[in-house]
């Protein structure tokens, strides 16, 4: 089809963009009150910089890479946000910890279905260069005001480490083969899923019994409360464990009433590579709709444009799920976030002049007006802006000219008032006041 | 450099990220206070959509066309926002008029230079569906409207209408070879760069000596009063061109007091192809840097895609330079826009349960708040803050821990006040009332 988007492409009409832009605000001002700041990077990448960083199936299916017609230089779509504040971060050497925040489009040359796209935005909150474990607790805590902005109640931070997983591993598994531990832990993460049942059966092909009873038991405590997580871990005595037990204590202490929707878990594994300390994911309950938000540590990833060790911790904020979350839930509403606040009705040709004037001092009042290209009947015109959506008009006709007055009317009330032309201040407060 | 973005390409530091949002937000609200929607579309199209749309030039040099690796489709990335726009208003077929905005990137691949990039935002206003010329007005408005509330104030808004600029040549230069006319069109553009003997000189090579003197005399309008080329037109009494003088009358009376930086100058050319009536080309006098925001009428772009012909009137602000003239005239400022309010220092460490809860209250109130993650001597950590530029700091020790109480200090002032932890709305107050 020719006038269509390209395939896993999308347009957004007014009533959507309109609705993204509101939720994209809200989500920036809570990273604003945290003090991180905005910072922008190209859509296009040189290939070079993307190269080798996703894995074979990223870059030999997924990533969008092109040359042009016109030179043999090989250039990429971002693929996330994450690379590119390292290339970023390289390069500029800004002073830390820098606390940045990005919202923007990233490109994956998926199979298009539902929820998934090949352009999509992705909002990402990073701390960079700091090693103590203050800005993990801190990205916990703008993610989670995130939620409680946006009037969303029903959700669950769930926390891990991945030195704890590491340690259960070595010291309670006995598992040192990095493969195995990787297929452990792709099985552990199919928990939601396949149920403790389905993973302890799986389980069977890489870990002897008894092995599996330990697994048996660490999966047991995803019904635990935190503090008897903590009990748990501090009885198990693992070696150099103390800094994350330390960590999530902190982060119940300094989080607050907001440590309510703190959960550990110590089956989370989130993904397989790349985190090295903290990681955390957010899932809503209700709707029942999975992971919304994730991150954590990941100290070797920035620094590696340099060859050096830069740590950092952040999270990443599923936007697109979050707002189809957000209209469901009645978060945001299609229908009264139209931007016009009045509209005017020209009832005369010769009062045209007047709807103008008048239009540009509400205007200059920054309220916003709608004003037709034509004339109509009183009885036209409201019908016109209450399919619009829009509440309040103003008619000007022939003896509103005469007489310097306007007639104003709320659409549903039926309520007609009259103001003079240069009472501005009473015809907006009428607006903001019932709006 | 292996660190750097694509050639042509820019990182945006928060510094500069936070400007570019400044205006940007304030060019959308204008735009929203005339009722004007916001829309978007992907940054990639579908090669075919943008085929035969832009000339050869663009399409042989400038447009930005790949295919992937995985796949025989060709791609390419958005070359302006009207195609586009085009594209989606056949496919949705939204109700008339359709009045929407589009900011975003447009890819170009230019050589780069000063101010010229491979990737820049765009940022477009247009009215879809209708004929009539009130919208062609309205265009000019918000335009105006957008160079206002930026505080820009000298500016002039050139105007003019296709329309005349045929007339004149059929029935005043009897040029009908729509090639010669392409090329009197082009040297007369040219007026600002080689002058009006420039002009005439060159013109020779098109015209006879009598009809370059038809030309000189419509060049000698350009210092005339609106009033003497609306006499100049209405003298010449060319057929059919009552339309646009009575568009130019009307507009200078609906614009009221904006009328003043409108100018009608009959060697506006603005582009040789796809406008159909109304021309306008906003030019900043103070700092000299020419146009800075320009379009019109163009009756048979947006139908192209279903070869039907679907008004429309639009313009375009050359954001990227006028980011430049916002920064170069104070409009926005660099220091002052930072986003955090307050920065707390914590004095001890058993202090920063405190300091984490007092920051929540704070941004609880919308107030931007920035708590490092170590402790500072009080010296130490007003230092800290006043280089980031924040002005308000608060202190938080051992004897604000037991007596439940902040020290609160306007670094410039050196000005100390003490209140109680639980005085949120004080200290709002002193933040906001200040700032």
């Amino acid at each position: 089809m020719f006038l269509n988007p390209p395939k896993g492409m999308r347009d957004f009409p007014p009533k959507e963009k309109i609705i993204r832009d509101k939720v994209f605000r809200k989500i920036e001002r809570v990273f604003q009150r945290f003090g991180f700041e905005p910072m922008e990077t190209p859509i296009v990448e040189m290939w070079d910089v993307l190269k080798g960083k996703y894995g074979d199936e990223a870059e030999n299916r997924l990533i969008w890479r092109f040359k042009l017609p016109y030179s043999d230089k090989e250039f990429a779509l971002r693929y996330d946000l994450t690379v590119p504040l390292a290339r970023y971060f390289s390069k500029y050497k800004p002073s830390i910890p820098f606390k940045r925040y990005q919202i923007g489009q990233v490109y994956r040359y998926e199979d298009p279905q539902k929820g998934r796209y090949r352009e999509f935005y992705q909002c990402d909150v990073d701390v960079v260069g700091v090693e103590e474990p203050l800005p993990d607790i801190e990205i916990l805590d703008v993610v989670s005001s995130v939620f409680e902005d946006l009037g969303l109640r029903n959700y669950v931070i769930k926390i891990n480490d991945r030195r704890v997983l590491k340690k259960i591993f070595e010291e309670s598994l006995g598992v040192k083969d990095e493969r195995i531990m990787l297929e452990v832990l792709r099985t552990i993460d199919k928990l939601d899923k396949i149920g403790k049942d389905g993973v302890l059966r799986e389980l069977e092909k890489y870990l002897s019994k008894e092995k599996i009873g330990n697994v048996s038991q660490i999966l047991e405590t995803s019904s635990f409360k935190n503090e008897e997580i903590l009990d748990f871990l501090e009885k198990k005595k693992f070696e150099n464990l103390e800094k994350v037990i330390e960590l999530f204590k902190t982060c119940m202490d300094l989080l607050g009433s907001k440590s309510d929707k703190i959960k550990i878990d110590l089956s989370l594994v989130r993904g397989l590579d790349y985190y090295t300390g903290m990681i955390y994911e957010v899932v809503v309950t209700e709707p029942k709709i999975g992971s919304i938000s994730g991150g954590g540590r990941y100290d070797n990833l920035i620094g590696m444009f340099v060859g050096k060790k830069i740590p950092a911790v952040g999270g990443s904020i599923g936007v697109e799920r979050l707002i189809d979350v957000c209209v469901e839930q009645g978060v945001v509403k299609y229908e009264t976030d139209m931007f016009c606040d009045v509209g005017i009705i020209p009832l005369t040709k010769e009062g045209m002049s007047q709807c103008w004037r008048l239009a540009d001092e509400l205007r200059r009042n920054d309220l916003s007006v709608f004003l037709p290209y034509k004339t109509f009947s009183p009885r036209e015109g409201i019908k016109y802006f209450e399919k619009k959506g829009i509440k309040y008009v103003i008619l000007i006709g022939k003896e509103e000219v005469e007489t310097k007055t306007i007639t104003f009317q709320n659409i549903e009330k039926g309520l007609r008032k009259k103001y003079r032309f240069d009472e501005i201040d009473k015809i907006k407060k009428e607006v903001r006041s019932l709006s």
